[in-house]
C-alpha cells in the first residue's frame, strides 16, 4: 500500500465540508474587539471522538459534552475563550446547556450534536446574554476560510495553532485539519488545551474512536509546562466522509496510515502548545529508555520533566546533569544509579550514574538550544516513553504572580 | 502526670554531655574561611536513630550512615558542605568511609559509631585530602558552646537554624537540642535537608526509634518548597543518658511529653527552613480536612503545596481560589467539586464549591501576611493533613538558573 502525507493550509477549513468563524462578543474584554468565540460546522453528517480532562473538577461544558457524545454525532463545536465556566454551579450547566441550544437552533441541527467548550477564568460566571447576541453573526460568519476560530479560542496564546495535513492512500486523498489553543497548565493528561481536529475522511465510529485515543496518547498527553492540569481540557474529532476514499475500518485498510496521521497532526499542535506555554524559552523533549516497564518509563519522564529545578537550569543554558538525576532518583521507578545513563542531544554527560570526560562546552552547546533532547537510559529493561516540556524562567512566574490575576478575579 | 517545656539556648550543644566545632576547609570555596566541616560528639555512651532520604539515588554518606546504625549507636556526627559526595561511584564511597575512620580515630570510638553526611553539589569528588588536613583542628575545636557547627552545615541557607529546649516531667528535666540546614530542594519525605538531634534523656532504644519516627512524619515529611528530593537528607538523633532522670521506654511513663517535645524541636526547624528556602517570601501551612482517607488528604495537601501556579499566586498576593480548586480536583484524591470548601486563614472563599460574597479585600488581606493558612475542608469524611510550604518567586528561578550552578560544576 502507498500512501503520502504533505502538509498543507486552511487548518480546521481544509477539509471539504467544514466551515469556521469567530466573533468578538466581549467576554475577554467588554472594551476590546478581541475575537473569543469560534464555531466549528460540518454540513454533512458525521462521526466523532472526544477526549476529555481527568481533572475530578470538571468544567461544566465538559460535562455536558462528554454527556452529549455519548448519544449523538458532533456536528458542530461551540467554544468561547475568556471564562471558562468552571466552577460556576448550577448556573454554569444552565449557560452550558444554553450555548449548545442556541448554537443548535442556528445551525438547523440537534442540540446534542454541539459540542461545547469553554477557557479562561474560573469561578465568574458566563456572561451568556453577550454570546446569545453574537450567535447570527458567528453562524453568518461561517465560511470555508475561517482561521479566525484558531485566534477567537486563544487565551495567553501569543500566537493562532493550526495544522493540516493531506493524506494519500492508494490515490485516494483525505484531509485532516486541527486548531489548538494552549498556553499554560499544561500537563500529561490534558491541559487548559483546546484542540479542535476535522476529517473529509470516510472512516468507522469504531476507528475514529480508537485513532482519537492514539493520537492524544502520543501527543497531548506527552506535554507538560507547568505540571498542572486544568478543568477544561477537549479534544473533540469530526470525520464528514466528504473524501469519498473506501472507508477505514477499525484495523482495516488505511487505517495505520491514518492513525499515524492523526497523530503526526495533534503531535504538531502539541509541540507548539509546549513550544508557546507561558513565557516559555525552551522546547525539550525527555527521552527515557531502558526502564523496568512502561509505567517506570513515564514515572522519570513526568519527575524530569516537571522538576522545577531541572527546569529552571535548562533556562540557565545549563547541562544540570545531578539535578536530572535526582528526579529520576525520586520518580518512583525501580533504578540502580550505577546503571544510568544521561544524555543532552545524544552527548553522554552521564555513563553508569558517573560523570564521562565529554567537555562541558559540547553540553552546553546543546542546551543552549531553543529545542533539545534530555536522553536517560536506565539500563535496566525495555520500558520507553517520551514527553515534551518546557523550561522554567523567572518570567513565568512574573507573569502568573501578576496582580492582574487578582484583578481578572474582580471583573 | 506534670510536664513543662520552654525554650533554652545551646543548639546541639544545650544537652549535658555533647560538644560541638566547625571549622573551615575550603570545600565551599578554596579561597574563602567559610565553614564547611562540622563535628558533634558526646562523650558518653549512646542509643541513637536516623530516617535517611528516600530517593532512589542516595549519596555515598547516607548509604554508609544507614549501613552503620544498623549495627553501631552513633557517638559521633561529621558533616561538610559544599559537596553532596553523590553520584561520585567507588571512590565517594571510599571518601565517606574516609570520613568515619578520620573521625574514629581522632576521637577514639568505633568507625561505625560515626554518621557521615555531606551536602553541597553533586557528581564532584569530595576534596578529601581538605578534609584531612583540618580533623585535628576540628576536634580541638570541641566546646560546650560549638554554635558553629549550625554554620558550618549552611550551604544556600541565609542563615544558621538551631533549637533547643528543656523539657521537666514530674520535676525532673532533660534537654533536647538541634541544628539543621534545608534552603532547595525541600519536599515531603526529606529534601537537601540535614538535621541533628541531641538529648541528654535517658531513654531505651526502642523509644528513641520510635520518637524519632514519628517526629520525622510530624515535622520534616511535612515540608515543601520547590517539590524536588534530594539525595542526601538525613536525620540523626543521639541520646545520650546524662540528664539522670528515670529512662524513658516505648509507650512508658514520659513517653508521651517527650515525643511532643522532640516533635516540637523538628516541627520548629522544619518551619525555618521551608521560611528560610531559596527566595521564599511566605511561610504557608495547607491544612486539609473532611477527606474519604488520610491517604487522600495527603494527595490533596501535595498537590495544591506543589503547584506552581498556586505559589505563583501567593507570591502575587493573589488569593486565587480558582487554582487551589483545580490542584485539589487533579491530586487523585475522591472530591465532590460541590462540597468543597476553601480557606484562607479561615476566611471561607469558597463553600460548596462556589465563591462565597466574601470581600476579596478581606482574602488579599490573609494572603498579603508573611505567613498564613490555605484551608480545604471537602466534606467527604474525616481524613486530615497538613502541610507547610512556600510561594514561588522570580527570584527562585532566577537564583536556580543562574550560570553559577554551571560554574560549580566547572570546579
Amino acid at each position: 500500500m502507498s500512501s503520502k502525507l504533505e502538509e498543507i493550509s486552511g487548518g480546521t477549513c481544509a477539509p471539504k465540508g467544514f466551515r469556521c468563524s469567530g466573533v468578538s462578543c466581549g467576554i475577554k474584554d467588554p472594551e476590546s474587539d478581541k475575537l473569543d468565540l469560534a464555531l466549528i460546522y460540518s454540513k454533512y453528517p458525521t462521526v466523532g471522538a472526544a477526549v476529555f480532562t481527568q481533572n475530578e473538577v470538571a468544567a461544566a461544558p465538559v460535562q455536558l459534552s462528554s454527556n452529549y457524545i455519548k448519544t449523538t454525532e458532533p456536528q458542530a463545536i461551540i467554544a468561547n475563550s475568556g471564562n471558562a465556566n468552571a466552577c460556576t454551579g448550577v448556573i454554569g450547566t444552565e449557560h452550558a446547556r444554553r450555548m449548545a441550544v442556541l448554537a443548535s437552533r442556528a445551525l438547523g441541527i440537534k442540540q446534542r450534536a454541539v459540542q461545547v467548550c469553554s477557557t479562561g477564568i474560573i469561578g465568574v460566571p458566563l456572561p451568556i446574554e453577550r454570546i446569545e447576541s453574537k450567535i447570527p453573526e458567528l453562524v453568518e460568519g461561517l465560511e470555508k476560510d475561517g482561521g479566525t476560530a484558531a485566534e477567537a479560542i486563544m487565551t495567553s496564546d501569543t500566537k493562532p495553532k493550526s495544522y493540516s495535513v493531506k493524506l494519500t492512500i492508494n490515490g485516494e486523498a483525505i484531509r485532516i485539519g486541527a486548531i489548538a489553543k494552549g498556553a499554560g497548565m499544561i500537563n500529561p493528561h490534558m491541559a487548559t488545551m483546546l484542540c479542535f481536529v476535522t476529517t473529509d475522511a470516510a472512516i468507522s465510529k469504531a476507528e475514529i474512536v480508537a485513532a482519537t485515543q492514539d493520537a492524544v496518547s502520543a501527543s497531548f498527553n506527552r506535554i507538560s509546562v507547568d505540571g498542572d492540569m486544568s478543568t477544561n481540557d477537549t479534544v473533540v474529532v469530526m470525520a464528514n466522509h466528504r473524501a469519498g476514499n473506501r472507508p477505514i475500518t477499525r484495523a482495516g485498510k488505511g487505517s495505520k496510515e491514518f492513525r499515524e496521521a492523526l497523530s503526526h497532526v495533534m503531535l504538531n499542535l502539541a509541540k507548539k502548545i509546549v513550544a508557546d506555554g507561558e513565557r516559555v524559552t525552551k522546547l525539550v523533549e525527555v527521552q527515557v529508555r531502558g526502564a523496568a516497564s512502561l509505567i517506570d518509563a513515564q514515572r522519570v519522564a513526568r519527575a524530569v520533566a516537571n522538576s522545577k529545578l531541572v527546569k529552571c537550569s535548562w533556562n540557565g543554558n545549563d547541562p544540570n546533569w545531578g539535578r536530572v538525576i535526582h528526579a529520576v532518583g525520586y520518580s518512583g521507578a525501580r533504578v540502580k544509579e550505577q546503571l544510568i545513563d544521561i544524555f543532552f542531544g545524544g552527548v553522554a554527560a552521564t555513563r553508569g550514574g558517573l560523570a564521562t570526560d565529554t567537555p562541558l562546552q559540547d553540553l552546553v552547546d546543546v542546551v543552549k538550544e531553543r529545542e533539545f533532547t534530555v536522553g536517560i537510559d536506565l539500563n535496566l529493561g525495555k520500558g520507553s516513553y517520551n514527553i515534551y516540556t518546557a523550561d522554567l524562567s523567572p518570567e513565568y512566574v512574573e507573569f502568573n504572580r501578576e496582580e492582574y490575576a487578582l484583578n481578572r478575579m474582580k471583573k
